[in-house]
């Protein structure tokens, strides 16, 4: 039943250990059925070397299992969560790429310097702060859902035109239009974050890019005026 | 009609991610032909795992198309100013590559610090100044070719004698005699670009190299007494 | 008689190559049969590309080749003490890979700063003091393995709760429940070890993580509430 | 006549991509003949894809060629006089590796700081000065063989024991007792040369390794009491 959802989950899995972002089992990328209202996830644990796609884990947005015979990705009600408050994003990707996770550990902001970071989002990539003691202690993987999701709602921040955020001491989360996309923000963001400390170690005073060129840059390719790619 | 052109267009473009250059598409090559006023260039947006030959587009100088479906890298403005103004060069490479991009990023020219930058010019390597809201906001990708030109009109410098430029705030364009060799400049920068920013890790105050080991080693390898290669 | 022993041990070496964390010889890793009180290593300088499994050495706790034509790994009698102290460890590995040589190097502990530390051990990864002169001219390799089990007991820490160490001006040591285990255990510790440096780079005031969140993780992954994985 | 000479120099050569020390063609590896008093090369500027056994350039101390069709690598005449003056060396490797040119650019010698170091050599890598004007307008490449053996001379140091030097503003040179040997010797400074700026990342105040721990692991690979390897 959940065959091409399962097929689709795994290939974008498998793009994980082929970009560089996971040592291990250090990640997990999930895909949505909007019509069915479930979602499918990597099981938690398994080694890219021997995952299969029957091996995913299909679940609703209560974060409950509907179909799979392995316990899903540890994570699973944070994706559950953004799924369910952000109806319109399609993929999830988690990882602990190694220069998303210094700027996570850092608990920074990483600041738009340049126009590769213009291309994908116009705003700095927000670290959420770490979560409260009461959170960790409760529902931690739930809250860390919430936590992303109040990080957007008190800074002002659009989901659909800012498609990451690092969480404190963790790590990256990212999204998209499909589960393909949130593995192509994810390898974006682990570039975008070694870049800007490079640029910060060449300058330590480096400014932001100015308004002009990064709006220039993230309206060529995003918006009713995007000019960039096959329009398709 | 164009078909070695765009053959050889193909070929330069996939030595990009050969040579760790761009991730997914972050990047683009160019190659003309002078005698027909024409070039061969990437088209926006395909990934390099589908690109083919037939899929490269032809433009004239003006920056319109000649021959092609699919729509030109966004960035062929810039190529198409640098071939009408620099009437000697043969193809053109602009990546995102990561050091380079952090250099560009920070504002910085890269000093010559040693003989791996003088083997191929003897200069820094400028970083032209971010362009001006008016530039930004009207003919970017026009205005862009006319921001290096100027750099290095204002500067006296030889596009000649340094086939590379930084863009502040946004990456190097490279050229050269043709395709592969504005390709192979690009990962020269990339390496110089690293290495720079070791040494100033290593001692942050080192000099530049001096005059004499500088030009010996730019005339090694250029000019009527060049000693190195195979003379062909 | 001791195939398996030996197939093993040749495995869990090839996968320090594949797994970036060797230059050359630069590392070793040994399996114990409990029931048999021997132990399999590594020959001494003998490259990855030319090891067969019948290569493999087997040694008892006091240092002594049971059998086997080459010389043992020169790190031995390090292996064998740990075997001897710890009698529920089952592998060891031992690495000169970068960024853990750079902060054993270096003398310093590795903070806990995030959960990609804390699902592996909640405490900081211990740099064990350089070894006292006469350790050095005396029994070199037993007194290494004797400065990390001090220095295990001196800080109260627990072995099975922190399966790795860094030795001063020297490199990691790591163990786990078996020989995979404890490669596992020295990849982990070389990427914690990268993560660290580079947000130390982004931020130098960086703290560490807090305690809630430190034990969350590692709690998550270890003892008897341990969620994570598929219970196996 | 040379082909078994000209298949080492080759082979040797060959291994400079794949051990990653090499961008296009900056690098070269020589093997000398005691008997017959010649050199093998690599010519200048050939890249590594292309390069074939017989392609390879015989030359003798004097730096001129005694067989080949090809021009041989522009530092041959450094080469050469290394092998005239130091009878006992067997190769020679010339690299332009990333961290080992860090180090040369900043003028700096390597300081010993681990074990990793100490098992190949018990000093600190020399930076050799840069080359006066008059050695630079002169006879360059002899000139820069004669800087790194009087550098030895002034310094006290045995070619015998320290098999590495890096000369200002260049890069590294490598020895052995045959070309593979100087080749690994390559590898092993570009990671020693790493592991050093990594090391004073961590900690700017890192002390060199005490003095018996510097010999201990020197003396456990070198000399008559060596125990590391398989003695052969």
């Amino acid at each position: 039943m959940y065959k091409s959802l399962k097929e689709e989950c795994f290939e974008a899995n498998m793009m994980l250990p082929k970009l560089g972002l996971v040592l291990f089992t250090f990640g997990n990328v999930s895909t949505v059925d909007r019509e069915k209202s479930v979602f499918a996830i990597k099981p938690s644990g398994v080694p890219y070397e021997i995952l299969k796609p029957e091996d995913i884990v299909i679940m609703d947005f209560e974060a409950r299992v509907v179909e799979g015979k392995l316990r899903p990705s540890s994570d699973t009600k944070t994706h559950a969560l953004l799924y369910k408050t952000w109806d319109d994003i399609g993929g999830i990707t988690h990882t602990h790429s190694t220069y998303a996770v210094a700027w996570a550990q850092a608990g920074k902001d990483i600041p738009v310097l340049g126009t590769t970071h213009a291309d994908h989002t116009h705003q700095d990539i927000p670290c959420a702060e770490v979560l409260t003691d009461e959170m960790i202690k409760g529902n931690y993987e739930f809250e860390t859902g919430n936590q992303i999701i109040d990080c957007f709602g008190e800074r002002g921040l659009s989901h659909q035109e800012l498609e990451m955020v690092l969480l404190q001491n963790h790590g990256p989360f990212t999204w998209g239009k499909d589960a393909a996309k949130s593995v192509y923000n994810a390898a974006v963001l682990e570039e975008i974050a070694r870049m800007a400390l490079l640029t910060l170690q060449v300058n330590p005073d480096t400014p932001r890019i100015k308004d002009t060129l990064r709006l220039k840059h993230y309206e060529r390719k995003h918006g009713k005026n995007a000019y960039y790619g096959q329009g398709c």
